[in-house]
């Protein structure tokens, strides 16, 4: 069993993280149903003209506006309607001087007709209308490629794909749209103490607790999980499990909580790429292992669930959007007083989780190895590695979860 | 063709809706895997111990703490090897006066050992260990059940699962998790005009984009959207639809843009429940129907692809929420300038979709027909009904999309 070597701090490690991750670039097609949040892989250009064809933008009559000009409350005009054109349908009518037809919020434009007089400024019977007020050309008219006109680059490569991206893509009559892949991330549990959920508990044994926060971490920042078998504690089946998740996109190892275990993916991670880093100054999670192998990272946890836990929020989870190409998770904070005096150990950037309870801050932390210390929590406090005292009262940073 | 009767403000509008939403009661059990976000509809309670066992929370030696009362830098304290234990190893070992074993981080306690001193504190050949320093009982071990008791409840009913919750449930080794189910939300394109964005458009037809908006605002906020067949403009029609999906949670009809079209929504729901209101003093977003049949919410959406989209935020996405049981969707608003003097309509509560450009709010509405109104914008400014200008470089809070 040997001990800790040096440790790298905090932004060192989250720099060194970010050097060697690679955004994803193959791509996909996905039906438009399911693009909702995906990441644009190349701009969409318009293949027609949004609306198609000139269109009433309101109920009333289409008419030459140049016939309504005259037009007021107290004279009014009056014009022959010779039809009416509903939405959807093809309009064969031709407008010409005198004219008119009644006109449905978007149906199409009759020949000859430039503008629409809504129907409250009208008055009608079964032929004529009269029309009370003048409307200028174009009035209450959607021109041919007014909103969209065709060749036009509506949605940029990079954009993630909202609600109302969605609707350009529609209104393009696209149904499947090119995508960046979402990254595919293995997760290897690895302890002999470490037991699946779905298996019997044998004695000294716990269950896997890490893997299903990792999948959870992943699936919220835009991956797609991939959740291995637990592996034992044995350097040659850890090199084996790691050769074969090459083909993902990223590797992620949970557990190796003794020295014995971390030895043996420092030692795999050596021989097959090379070790990044090894030991962080945070607490909890300064057992973090990170490493390339053929371009690809691959990040060991400490077994500690609370450990795995912050790593997982502190390294994983932008790492995961900057491979899905997805913006940086936005922070909601709140500044409130501590609670009590709490200490944390010089050289280490503690990451301290809280409640709010009544404005205060209260540490909920037991210790690395308690799942509890984070499910009860609000948020955490960030303890930079030279402070070693929060004092009673003093103002703290709550970045909530 | 009939106008527009009585619009109801915003606000009464927004409250209607809340008043009749009714929070989804049915359960189901989700795959730990798929819980993420999912909000528990039980409390979790906890039935086993954690850690099950008592167990070292270091790597070091299993002593008995008064044993090593004596130890110091200068006096180290010699005590014999008897053995060693693994993480995840049944440990049959008896500790005794004078005895100790090697441990690793999780591993169970050996019997009579009741603390663990860490291995920087120790140096030892093949059958015996010094100790350097003192350990009081309990140190750096974790006790059976300090970090969770049977019967403990661990996680509230109501809890929206996040990945630390995740983690509770596998800690207790809990691969199923009883949830809300998700709100089941039917979606109605009407409208003669309206073409399936996988079929051909004929002449005079646009593309269904609202149904497609609708989908991607009900997916985001939590729901199932169930996307139904275009129906033509038939009252008929439009009531066999409505009949049709009462077995789902909520019903939205997207389109009947022209007035006739409205008539027959608000027909058709006299006639099977109750028009709770119809017309509302927004802009866009005015045509909006709200009703109730058999206890269920249906909303009549604008045709009008921005105005669909806008009373998508602003009526609908809360409404799949609190029937979601999702708490209230956090804004982001930035505070800027105008660009330019923009008018509004008395009487309309406002949403003027902008672009930040320079610190600048710059209006990017063109028409509600305009889906670009939206796909363009960062972001809208919600003018009040009272308010009829906003002067050019007058102070303004965005609210981001």
């Amino acid at each position: 069993m040997k001990p800790f070597k040096s440790l790298i701090p905090l932004e060192e490690a989250e720099k060194t993280i970010l050097e060697i991750t690679k955004p994803i670039k193959r791509t996909e097609e996905a039906p438009i149903e399911d693009a909702l949040n995906r990441i644009l892989s190349e701009d969409l250009v318009a293949n027609m003209d949004i609306p198609p064809f000139d269109r009433a933008s309101m109920d009333g009559y289409a008419v030459i506006a140049s016939d309504t000009f005259e037009a007021s409350r107290t004279k009014h005009i009056k014009l022959k309607v010779i039809g009416s054109v509903h939405a959807g349908e093809t309009c064969k009518l031709q407008i010409t001087k005198g004219d008119c037809t009644q006109i449905a919020t978007g149906a199409m434009m009759p020949q000859g007709a430039n503008a629409v007089v809504v129907i409250e400024e009208t008055d009608s019977d079964d032929t004529t209308v009269q029309i009370f007020k003048p409307v200028h050309p174009n009035e209450n008219v959607s021109k041919k490629g007014e909103d969209i006109r065709t060749g036009t680059k509506v949605l940029k490569k990079g954009t993630q794909l909202s609600p109302r991206h969605i609707g350009v893509g529609a209104a393009l009559g696209i149904s499947k749209l090119r995508v960046f892949e979402k990254p595919k991330v293995a997760i290897i549990p690895t302890g002999n103490e470490i037991c699946d959920i779905r298996g019997k508990l044998a004695e000294g044994q716990v269950y896997d607790i890490n893997s299903h926060t990792l999948m959870a971490i992943v699936l919220e920042n835009g991956g797609i999980p991939v959740k291995l078998d637990i592996i034992p504690d044995d350097r040659k089946k850890i090199e084996t499990a790691i050769k074969k998740t090459l083909r993902y996109d990223l590797i992620v190892l949970s557990g190796g909580s003794s020295v014995g275990e971390r030895d043996y993916l420092v030692d795999v991670i050596t021989k097959l790429g090379e070790v990044k880093f090894h030991g962080v100054q945070i607490k909890p999670g300064k057992p973090t292992i990170c490493g390339a192998i053929n371009g690809k990272v691959i990040l060991g946890m400490p077994g500690y669930p609370t450990a795995c836990l912050t790593n997982g929020y502190v390294f994983l989870a932008p790492l995961i959007r900057a491979m899905a190409r997805l913006p940086e998770k936005s922070e909601k904070t709140v500044k409130c007083i501590m609670s009590q005096r709490t200490t944390s150990t010089l050289g280490r950037h503690q990451f301290l989780t809280v409640r709010l309870v009544d404005g205060k801050a209260v540490p909920v932390f037991k210790e690395s190895g308690a799942i509890t210390s984070m499910a009860d929590a609000d948020g955490y406090v960030e303890i930079p590695a030279n402070v070693d005292m929060i004092e009673k009262d003093e103002e703290v940073e709550v970045k909530l979860f």
